[in-house]
């Protein structure tokens, strides 16, 4: 989402979506796997994953309407052969097929498809879990390009006629990574690994096991033995773990075996410690766990001079990887659910690091959910945009148009709802039943029309009128150009206050506020919505101006750096960082939290929510650095969908060096970076390598043109490696 | 639906509207038993059920959209306790309970209410089956006063403060008679009863079994033995049963077993006949069935002078009856699916029977099924339409107007979809994929606006208009009000043709045709949209005119013979009944049949769809008689919801005498009539009895009054016999 301009003036979406074309030009994977409705397979593992949340032993769902699969499904495809194929069918639910229109009897496991072009159509009921197939032939396969539909219409008159199905609307099919007959999608589980405590510690009958760091999985009991009920309180902390009356989780099992058994506990969970406490006669020997993981290698990566940095980092990678899971999850003690702010986070580090699309995607059905759209996404307003902006930027970083082709239907509805519920004035203010997040901060009005969420509404109004471009609904892109237009001029119009030279937080009964939040001022600054006297004017008046209310979330913190990386202050950011995120390390954190208030101590640092252990220790919000270092000091970001085209642009920000690589669609774009030489090669596409130095910079694989201001410019060809040497500021 | 006249006008729906006050004040019942969210148990049975369609053992589902219900919900009840109560729970799901907001820890099967008032909430995921509690304590016990929600947006800022919930829609829960713990909604099965083959014939191996009449059930064979695999070939008829080629429906088994056994097939089934044809060592011994039926008791009856009269009603009642399972289906051989156009004539016929309200009101919760709407209902414009005046006829009958309330927002968005498809004049005509099915009938136009379709949609608006009313919306009411009146004179402005002295059946880019087929006019007869005089001219130029294309189906003679009773023709109707039902148990019948032309031969008649047994021999549509019978020969309706007014006005038409019962909410309405008395006595309400009579009628409970022109009316009160002696006509 971050492209730097925006290009939102109609000449600048033409050639945008110009571009788009020649990125969206990269074959389909077309693997045989498992095939589904797009989005129901997404939405039903979202029902189970989120459906797995506790709270003191207390099954806790989500507060918003869950959807479902459609239970009825028909997949087709058009094939041609030069010769008869056998081909072998296998479905999740009861199935039916058709050669021609005509049915096979009974429910065949492999049928014969005869010479010559032939529409073959599987139809599947499945109540349970979404319907599935996997079809395997020589030529016919099945995968992403069989067409699906929840109505095939497919009504036959009295004489036998069939009818019009012109008006029947297909989807190209959903797939994953089930590729071969035996991964059925509904056996879907996360792999695990064993691992072993740090320290036991026994304390009379119970025990106390540390297991070194912040960890996701299935304890396993060892040795458990006699009659009662046993209880583990699951700790992210020791003060936890060993708190019975506040552990934010528990398991209670009942115990009755004569002999010594491993029990491994059926609900994976988060924690660095548990303790066991046994009931009646029940003994236990000692725990492990099986570490619960999605299995997504790193691709992406950043070393540099200061170790601080680099440790950061690395607990900033695991942050991530443990809030990574079948989809990314908010934080992995307490909620383990899907929320769309908290996720858009995730998307933008993931580009930096997993680079998984899938996961992506996967994420973003199951928070869109089903039509009809009854509320916001997760019940908050700024939670519905956050959709949209992720839609974009997952364009902007995979350059996989298909999403957007099938997506864009659901995109439409979701923006309806929005329009549906403007005031007289065209702007949103909280209606009964919508949640105003913005970020958790004590007394942070949620009142009238909030900057912020206007701010969020044009920049998802602009990412309409793009992916509308991309599907060829001219007039609806126009539309919303105008609308974003509109919405964007309010918020000049109704919200800078030249005086404190900042937007307020907010209009109540029509007139401004003079309350001041960084909010809205420090995504004007990266959404690039401020002209340049405007961001000079706000990095003093808010964003480095103490009086303006902290931010004290990780969350809002991710964006009040990037406002400053945006600014070209990587040297204050850098200092902030080791501050912040430095100072929970202090505090011996190995998973970044929830929230952090440098201002509090011991283990007030675990309260949240009113209760003494509701802070999560773990939450996807809390790695930031990985985006901030990769976007903003690699510098490295597409300007053309899937890295068709690419800036460079490292700020070491008073590092001494610093290297990393970048993933892209096609591979990473590798770079080492100090005061004095910069070595870069890409595998795809073209990028421009921005230098600022003192001198003309040399390279002899390239021509360095000055663009005036001690800054130059490297033009950067695919697969070939570049050596800079040149003199920093 | 057939209120006579219908209240159109404001003061009409007013008046109405306060009759329904009175009738929506008996009390809803209150039984302990399982519930749910309304409509969602009820849209998943339909899935179960309509997924057991096979043909020749292929797998048949249906092809419009199938739902689901939603698989979290939450439950609640706010109690008042005058001591402590201890409560069981019992839950299809995983479940959650809170007391006043707060959880208990697990999931506990018992918990104590302490004394007072307090908020009792139970939540339920359930991805396979709809969520559903039972709840039994001494004084709170789930039932329908329990509200549902499947997003109560209950979520904590910060501080633990909870959400504004002020927007969260809460239905009355749904529920059916499962009213124990252990009749657990998803595990319903329809009951059987073992029955016995009425004859059996040996024929080499093969053996054919005949039940005597047409049935539906499990086929049981008797002491089968050895390998092979055995196929069961189903008939309506003799001929299709011993067709292998072209029989509807089969069943083939893979046997492998050195002892003699039994063995009950998987599916129930249609048929009267059925062979036996094993293959390799297989031998089986004979067959008897497991007959599935809904359990219904016949409220209503009717018995008359005429003995094939008497022979036709006892035909269509076990026609209605087999055709009536967990929901109204239209046939039990082939589609076995509910079909709106089909099950709104059993919901009439059902109304002069069983009276039983929940299997219309599930029939109609399945047919409706969720938002967002992407097609008609079945895919069918009429169909929609016969969804909307259903929901009338059955407030009229039962006067439940817990079901128009609950289901007003469905009806809403029903209803702006079809409002969205109208075109530029704000007509009907079939956009892609629509289906404009009217009737079977060769050669019937379905291009441009059918005046048909505008009737049914001028007739909805109205039901659109009256339950607008009836919950209040007084803005809706009249838009749909003036919406329908605007249809109504297009009606007449657009399809009458004076020199035909018809209504044309469709307009073709913009120009009436004059091509006149009977279906507008003879709904307009008994719709009351004709005035007396059009009444009179199209009995002739249409009803009664041998050059209009005449109708084959007992689906559309149904509305044929409403409209020649609703004229007065009792006499025509009757010869007809006698011809046209009369003419199917000639032939052999055992159940009448989806369609019937006398001027076919011998198993011709089976034909249908191009295939040899295409046609459904046992059909809901062909029941009518028990409808025509009960509202125009006893001359029993209702004019104000559940019979608080009700009219009788027997017509013999020909017959020396008849007597029956007319179910209503309170119980029957009994009735005797003959050429010279009638007994009358009734439960409910106040009722107006309408005698024609040469001289004046002799009643000494009842004072008669003379209304001029030999009719004379006496005023039946509740729970009095009334004695009538007069002198027909």
């Amino acid at each position: 989402m971050r492209l730097s301009p925006w290009p939102v003036s109609p000449r600048a979406i033409k050639t945008f979506i110009l571009l788009c074309v020649f990125a969206s030009l990269r074959l389909t994977s077309a693997a045989q796997t498992w095939i589904w409705y797009p989005g129901d397979y997404e939405i039903w593992l979202a029902n189970q994953m989120q459906n797995r949340r506790t709270e003191r032993g207390t099954f806790f769902p989500v507060f918003w309407k869950v959807d479902s699969h459609y239970p009825l499904m028909d997949f087709h495809k058009i094939v041609e052969l030069n010769q008869p194929e056998t081909v072998r069918i296998y479905a999740e639910g009861k199935y039916n097929i058709k050669l021609d229109g005509k049915p096979f009897e009974g429910t065949p496991a492999m049928i014969t498809v005869p010479a010559g072009k032939h529409k073959l159509n599987v139809k599947v009921f499945n109540q349970a879990t979404p319907p599935a197939i996997y079809v395997e032939g020589k030529t016919i396969k099945s995968d992403s390009t069989w067409l699906v539909t929840f109505e095939d219409k497919e009504w036959i008159d009295e004489s036998g006629k069939t009818s019009d199905v012109s008006t029947t609307k297909w989807l190209q099919a959903g797939q994953w990574n089930f590729n071969t007959p035996a991964q059925r999608p509904s056996l879907f589980k996360l792999p695990t690994q064993p691992v072993q405590a740090v320290t036991s510690q026994k304390n009379g009958n119970n025990l106390l096991v540390d297991f070194g760091k912040e960890t996701f999985g299935f304890v396993k009991l060892k040795g458990v033995q006699g009659k009662g009920r046993l209880t583990v309180y699951f700790g992210e902390s020791k003060e936890e773990a060993l708190d019975p009356e506040h552990a934010e989780t528990l398991d209670r099992i009942d115990i009755d075996q004569k002999t010594s058994k491993d029990t491994v506990l059926q609900l994976s969970k988060a924690f660095r410690y548990i303790n066991i406490v046994p009931g009646g006669s029940v003994k236990v020997k000692g725990a492990s766990m099986l570490y619960e993981y999605s299995d997504l290698p790193d691709k992406g990566g950043f070393k540099c001079s200061d170790e601080e940095i680099n440790k950061i980092y690395e607990v900033a990678k695991y942050t991530l990887h443990l809030s990574t899971r079948e989809f990314f999850i908010d934080g992995i003690k307490r909620d383990r659910w899907i929320w769309s702010g908290d996720a858009y986070q995730s998307y933008l580090m993931n580009y930096y690091l997993m680079n998984d699309n899938a996961t992506v995607t996967r994420t973003m059905y199951a928070l869109r959910g089903k039509d009809p759209v009854t509320s916001h996404i997760n019940t908050i307003m700024d939670y519905t945009f956050y959709w949209f902006l992720g839609i974009y930027d997952y364009y902007l970083y995979s350059g996989d148009k298909s999403f957007i082709v099938q997506n864009y239907d659901r995109m439409k509805s979701l923006m309806d709802y929005v329009l549906g519920r403007r005031n007289k004035d065209g702007l949103l203010e909280g209606l009964p039943g919508d949640w105003i997040f913005i970020d958790w901060a004590t007394g942070l009005s949620k009142k009238g029309e909030v900057s912020f969420e206007q701010l969020l509404f044009a920049r998802s109004l602009e990412t309409m009128a793009l992916c509308s471009g991309l599907v060829n609904e001219k007039d609806a892109a126009a539309k919303y150009q105008s609308l974003a237009a509109d919405i964007k001029k309010k918020l000049f119009d109704y919200y800078w206050n030249e005086q404190k030279q900042a937007l307020v937080h907010s209009r109540i009964n029509g007139k401004p506020t003079d309350n001041v939040t960084r909010y809205a001022n420090m995504f004007a600054v990266f959404f690039d919505y401020f002209n340049g006297q405007q961001k000079a004017a706000v990095k003093n008046s808010v964003l480095l101006n103490k009086n303006v209310p902290k931010i004290t979330t990780p969350y809002m913190r991710f964006y009040e750096l990037e406002a400053l990386c945006a600014l070209g202050d990587q040297g204050i950011v850098l200092k902030e960082m080791k501050d912040y995120w430095g100072g929970m390390l202090r505090l011996g954190a190995t998973s970044f939290w929830e929230e952090y208030d440098p201002s509090k101590k011991g283990a007030e640092h675990y309260a949240m929510y009113g209760r003494k252990y509701g802070k999560s220790l773990c939450h996807a919000w809390g790695a930031s650095p990985i985006y901030l270092l990769g976007k903003y000091y690699l510098g490295i970001k597409p300007t053309a969908p899937g890295y068709v085209q690419y800036t460079v642009a490292p700020v070491l920000g008073g590092l001494q060096w610093m290297e990393g690589a970048v993933p892209t669609p096609a591979g990473n774009i590798n770079m080492y970076c100090s005061t004095s030489e910069i070595r870069i090669s890409a595998p795809v596409g073209t990028g421009k390598l921005v230098i600022t130095s003192k001198t003309q910079p040399e390279c002899k694989e390239g021509t360095i043109v000055s663009k005036g201001n001690n800054v130059y410019e490297l033009t950067i060809e695919k697969n070939k490696e570049y050596k800079v040497l040149y003199k920093a500021i």
